[in-house]
């Protein structure tokens, strides 16, 4: 792993929150290869390919929106996994999540806060989700 | 972009907060140009230039100091916008803030959450703010 | 500081957090140097050395589940400081650490915010804490 991959894999993750926050939704799941899939406890099910996860990522910002609410995904604690349990087309990547909710004109409070775990894969320099599994830490393991 | 340019990006970011936030007013004035604005609904006017900018980061740390709190800048998804959107004499960067107030002897809580979208400029490998915009997610759009 | 440098560090810092919140707290301690010391003024006195610095760790994890609560230490602004600062082994690392708990079932609270200082040393590319010194911003200076 080189400096080089990390930081691509840093601004990854600083973009993809602002695209999902700011409405950018087919920009968001341009950030998933085409069947690119999403696991949530969130979520009644797996959201799956492109044209799913656009629809998924407009539903978070249109619920916000009616909510009179802004919703922020925080990402911290980017780990990109070492070597030994890379798989051979990406990196396994463990990262916090903490979604927070503003209420226009009024105050911040933390939604939920939660782990990434994601498999990422690289095609002609562009970082990946293949694969991304959301465990939130007030449901149980 | 090389993945040296965002090391020193995000090693700006990170010192930039521990200034303020310590109440080094005047080293915190010095991240901005000599006739960088500071652009903030929080605040009734811009800040503009290196004296006024450090007054203004010293108010912070006072009126903190004065409620009897300690005030932090904590930032996050630091992106730095892609090149075709960048300025011949620098860059965009694009990124959360939150400020959160801890009462000496009491609980911690999130002030507010806002996003900073600054243009930075380099000179001589040393990075400053040009202008800094601070949107409230409290305040509407 | 190269970027190489830097990058390591971050790695080093968003890894340290998975593998205390996930109770892994021998790896956690081998994040120190066999003679690795941690001071903070939430525990009654510093923790030194690879046995007791495991202890801490499985301590810290097994007291929140016992609470019915995951807690997780959230790592932002690590500012690697500049190099007239640095002592010849290694670097001193300012970073911003809240530390978040999450009732399981329930809402996320912010437990304490805190400022790390820490003098990290590297040896055959491997980075450690020699010493940790923690401070908290609900305690008197």
């Amino acid at each position: 792993m080189d400096a080089s991959t990390i930081f691509h894999i840093h601004q990854f993750y600083a973009r993809q929150s602002h695209l999902i926050d700011s409405g950018r939704a087919e920009e968001w799941a341009g950030t998933f290869t085409a069947g690119g899939a999403f696991h949530s406890p969130t979520y009644p099910a797996p959201v799956v390919g492109s044209a799913d996860l656009t629809d998924f990522a407009a539903g978070f910002h249109r619920r916000a929106t009616e909510q009179g609410e802004v919703h922020r995904h925080v990402v911290t604690n980017v780990w990109v996994r070492p070597e030994e349990e890379t798989p051979a087309d990406g990196v396994i990547v463990e990262a916090y999540l903490q979604v927070l909710a503003t209420e226009v004109g009024g105050a911040t409070r933390i939604l939920r806060m939660t782990t990434l775990l994601d498999h990422l894969v690289v095609s002609e320099g562009r970082w990946s989700v293949a694969r991304r599994e959301v465990r939130r830490d007030d449901s149980p393991a």
